[in-house]
Parts: C-alpha cells; structure tokens; sequence
C-alpha cells in the first residue's frame, strides 16, 4: 500500500506552533514504550515535573503534563477551578480569550469579560477599576496572545489580584519557553502551556500547574468535576505520591519528546534561550520593515515568538503563504477571526528561533510581495 | 544534565497496555511535523480516518482519532450523547465498566446499571428482561474487559437494541485490530478505542466513530456539550468537509504513528492479524496450563489478547511481576480492583502477539513461581 509518510517535506514551521522540532526531540520520541507504572518511566515523569517547575518558575506540587494538547489544558484549568454559578472574569483581547469565555459558559459558570482590542495589550487600569466592582472567584488572561502577537501583562495582573481572594489563571501556550514566566513570583494559581510552541516538541501534551491556593478551592468543590479524563485530582495522583494510582494510560512516547525538549531548555540555559528568542525576533522585524512591512502591535507590547504583519494591499494571503508553503517550505500562519485576511503570523518559537531561519524567510518574502 | 532517555530498556510489554509498539511505528513518530492545516498533513488524516473506517467495518462518516487517550475515547462519547437528565444503562463486569458509570453520573445522567460477576460475561437474556422494563436513550458495554478478559457478546446486544430506539455505545479499547468489529454490522452507534493495544503504537490517541443516528442525537441536544475539547461536532469539522475549521492544534507525529499501524495491520491483512491473535492466545493457554497455572475465564469467553491467569497460592504477586521486569524484561499486568493480587494480566496484543514472545514469557515464568 503506499505510504503517504515517504512523502513528508521537511518545512520550516515559522506559523503559530508546531514550531521545527529538535532532532533530539524526534529520536526521543523513537525510544521505546514503557508500561505506565514502571518505575523507570516514573522517575522520568518526576524529572518532567522537576524540569517544568524549574522553567515556570514555581515550587507548586501539582506540576505535570496533561495528555492533551493545549486546548486540554485551558479545560483542564477550567473544569478544575468552575462550578456552575462560579464568577469568572475573563481578559479578552484575541482568540485565546475568546475560547476561555466559550469553556467557561459551556461549564455555566456566571461570565464576565473584559474586552481591549485586538492587537493591544490589556490594560491593567482598565482591570482595576472592574476589580472593584465585584469579587470573581477566577481572573483569566491570556500571556502572549498567538492570533495577534501582543504580550499581556501577566505580572502586573498578578500583582492587581494579590489584592483580592481572586484565583489567576494564565494561559502560557505561547510564551512559555520563549519569554520569562514566574507562577510563584506573579502569583499565579493556575498555568497551562503547550508542547508545540516554544518547547519545539510535537503538539500533544500540555504542561500544567496549580498554586496549594488553587488545590485547596479544587478539594473545596460541592460538585465532582465534570470531567473524568482532566480531573486534576486524579491525575496529580497518577503523577506524584508514594502509591502512583492508574487513572490513564500516559502518553509514554510524547512525554520523553517533552522531557527532551525540557533538558534542551536547560542544557542552553533559560536565559539565553529567551535572549535568542529577542534577538532572531529584532533581525526579523527590521527585515520586515526594510521590505516596506509594518507589524500589528506596537513595539512595546511585541511578543518575540508571534509576529502579526499587516499583509499588503495588492498581495493575495492564501496564495502568499501557498507559494511560500510549495515553493520555498516555509509554513507562515494565516490571521484568525477578524484579522483573517488582514495579518500574516510569523511563528519565532523554540527551535525554529535561529537567525539562519528568519534569514531564509527574507529571502524569500520578496517573491510572494 | 544527565539524560534518562539513556537508560530506557527495551522491554516486551505483556501487560493490559502499551503493548510492543512495531518498529515501523517508532520510525513513523520522528517523521517532520507539519502544520495543522497543511494539505498534505490533511491527506493523512483522510487516509487515517479511511483506514479506520476498514477496520472498524463502518462506513460512518464521522469517524476519526480523538487527541487523547483511550479514556479520552470514553468521555468523548458519554459528554456528546448524554446530556443531565439523560438515561443510560451501562452493562458492567469490570473496571472499565465502572469507569463509564463515573463518568456518567459526573454528568448528571439517569444512570442505570446491570452488574455481573468480574471475570464472566453480560448476559444477554438478563439484558433484554431489563429493556422490557424502560427505555434509554443510551445503551453502553466494553466489548473487552481488559480487567478481567472476558469477551463480551457484542454482536448479540447490538440485535436486541435494534428492536429499541436506544443508541449503542461499545467500548472497543482492546478489542479493535486483536478481534473482529463490526460497527454498522452490529447496530453500533458509537465506539471508541485506544492506539495503545492491537494497534501497537504508543499511547496518546483514541479512535472513535459515530453512526447517523448518534450525529443526530448529538445534533439535537438541547445543551451544548459542556466539553470543548471533546466537543465531537467540532472535531469533526477539522476532521471532515470542504473547508477544515481550527479546533485545537493535533498531535501530528502520533498521528503519523497511528497511520503506520493502521497500514500495518491492512498489509498484514485484518483477518490474519485476528487469526495471529488467536493462534498464541491457544500457545499461551496450552502453556501456562502445563506449569499447572489456571485462567480466571472460562473458555468460550476468553479474549486471545488479554489473559487473566489465577496467581497460584503461595508466590507475591508484586515480587513475581517485578522479578519478570527486572531479570527478563518482561511487563505482565497485575490485578485491578477486587481482582488486585489475584490475577496476573498477560497481553497479547498487537506486535506482542508473536510466538516467540509466548516462549519468552513461559521460560522465564518457572522462575518466578
């Protein structure tokens, strides 16, 4: 029979995640299968858990993947922290918003959002002054927002709501592993990233954590969550305690792509990783603005890993990408939403952030202008 | 930092699941990851959803892997055809049984059940005494009981439904790629499976397939399916149509892993790979009975992928699992719920189901007896 594998291309993913994988991620993901309870791949679970916490930042306990990719995530935190009834404030400024309000009315919590256009930031003034009207029982924001690249301000949300009994819940698909995230320093109490972006292993896993505030409002619910599969209870005993507890069957092979990407990270140090996340994106944006481009976002509110650009008058999206897709195997991503037609987005993430790559891209822009 | 990667053994895994993935499948994961909408990567989904569609004998246009594991698979089902209120009626002699009921009532269905002893089968006359009684808009059973071994008459179920109006959910987790399945054959309106078992490709996603009438029902839900993630409408339209709609980012190299088994078992060709499965199933039996070892299911409801065998009185079930682990490389599972401690699980799944492996396990068992 034939096979459609034999004809994959290697293409350059510079859209909005999955971003190039490392070599050593894909040979991680070829070792081989081990049961769930065996307590070799259990010792690589606990170094999963001890990598993440050292990359958010946070000493929280209930740190794991969960077996989903980053949309299991943002429901995971959801279905964990909502009861129906529960007041949520949402800070929507993107699509990422926009489906966190969507997870939270289908869960009947009592929504509220607070909406800034997109392609700006969220104004901590703005929250402020909503703040006072009312106590929510979870504040949600979205980090970098990947339909428009803007960078929220996740740290002085935090500290807005360290005045407050509010929960905060952060959505760092996008950001973590590219830029700085601090769960303890910013006072989050709830974060779910992605495997995809800026960790540059393949889509499929999302990294998760939750303050002992958070586990404490979990373990207070009057009502079982609904959901079986991302109840975070049965899955923090499946990952941590002296007796692991079946609840599924882990996805082995993606958790050692993830454990690979994760010593990368370190390997390379977190700092410098971000450094180059700054770097490749500066060379791409005066390249950009030497061929006439002018970005989305305002400098100051620029994410480094998600570059919207405003598609010129003339220049058709679809064929533009196609043609970067087919002849050059680039992959840029479309504008979602209200910005469909309008943005191309220019992924910067884990290892697809190197100069040689952003290089290639100018190179080849000029053909599809 | 050191790299546990390193230390990964190979391991023949004669558990309930993972079992030994094939060696094509692990080249598979380490092909290039390719954009969500790329077309050629929609290609492969095509082919995978055909694939499935073969064998699981049904011509259901909604059939596709969901992206998470086989308990995903389950909650996909009940979060999308039950709605509170709704009445169910689980057939249960094992775990997974159990585990349908929880997740049920987590979403306030009318949850009714038969139970039967763990290790034996549904009985289809006490099934249609009860259907006399009332009707329910659901009707769910595992057709494997990977707890126990016990084959479920699927087949039989499935014709008394068809003289009711309720939907049939089969759980077909360990059961597709090892045992003949028959969706539209069998009046099946749902099923869901795991990538994890017959299939022989590591953990992560679930194969699912609905029936016109279950789209249906689905479709006139008075609620919105309170999952996102699992919300089968929309995955169906990234899966399917004209025009393919974001959902969520899908995990592309387990995808491609799972198109490299499906084409494995079609090269093979489905009815001897169901014949491979039973001819080691009678290896096996044969053997362990001449060790003076006795399985807990009687013979005509024996699965040839899941073996329960009796621990024999006087050998620690935890010992003897961890002496095959560690000197022979060989994972067998251990017993679950009421069945903890005594039985032991031997799987015989997929790339597992060799006769070498049979001989691996029976020379090494003496041992630990």
């Amino acid at each position: 029979m034939k096979n459609l594998l034999n004809g994959i291309e290697d293409v350059l993913l510079m859209g909005p995640g999955p971003s190039s994988v490392y070599p050593d991620v894909y040979s991680a993901l070829s070792r081989s299968t081990l049961g769930y309870l065996d307590t070799y791949f259990i010792q690589i679970m606990d170094e999963i858990k001890a990598l993440l916490q050292r990359l958010m930042k946070t000493r929280n306990e209930l740190t794991l993947a969960v077996s989903g990719t980053g949309m299991a995530g943002m429901e995971t935190c959801l279905v964990n922290l909502l009861e129906p009834g529960d007041a949520i404030l949402i800070l929507i400024n993107g699509v990422f918003g926009t489906r966190m309000r969507e997870i939270a009315t289908r869960l009947g919590a009592d929504v509220e959002v607070l909406e800034f256009e997109w392609g700006t930031p969220v104004k901590p003034e703005t929250v402020e002054t909503k703040l006072k009207e009312r106590g929510y029982k979870l504040v949600a924001m979205v980090h970098a927002e990947t339909s428009t690249g803007v960078r929220n301000p996740a740290q002085e949300i935090g500290q807005l709501l360290k005045a407050t009994d509010s929960l905060y819940l952060l959505d760092a698909v996008t950001s973590l592993g590219g830029i700085e995230v601090e769960v303890d320093g910013w006072g989050v109490d709830a974060l779910y990233s992605g495997s995809q972006k800026c960790l540059s292993c393949p889509p499929g896993l999302s990294p998760v954590s939750f303050s002992s505030k958070a586990q404490k409002a979990i373990a207070n619910r009057k009502t079982k969550t609904p959901s079986f599969y991302l109840d975070i209870d049965l899955i923090g005993k499946y990952w941590g305690g002296e007796k692991r507890a079946y609840h599924h069957t882990a996805p082995m092979n993606m958790l050692y792509g993830l454990y690979q990407s994760l010593l990368l990270v370190m390997e390379e140090g977190m700092d410098k990783v971000f450094a180059r996340h700054r770097k490749v994106h500066e060379v791409l944006v005066q390249g950009l603005e030497e061929l006439g481009l002018q970005l989305l976002v305002e400098p100051p509110y620029r994410l480094p890993m998600l570059n919207a650009v405003r598609i010129p008058k003339g220049v058709e999206d679809a064929a533009g990408r196609s043609a970067l897709r087919t002849r050059h195997k680039i992959e840029i991503g479309a504008g979602l939403g209200p910005l469909a037609g309008k943005i191309w987005r220019i992924g910067l993430m884990g290892h697809t952030a190197r100069e040689e790559n952003v290089q290639r891209l100018l190179s080849a822009l000029p053909e599809v202008l």
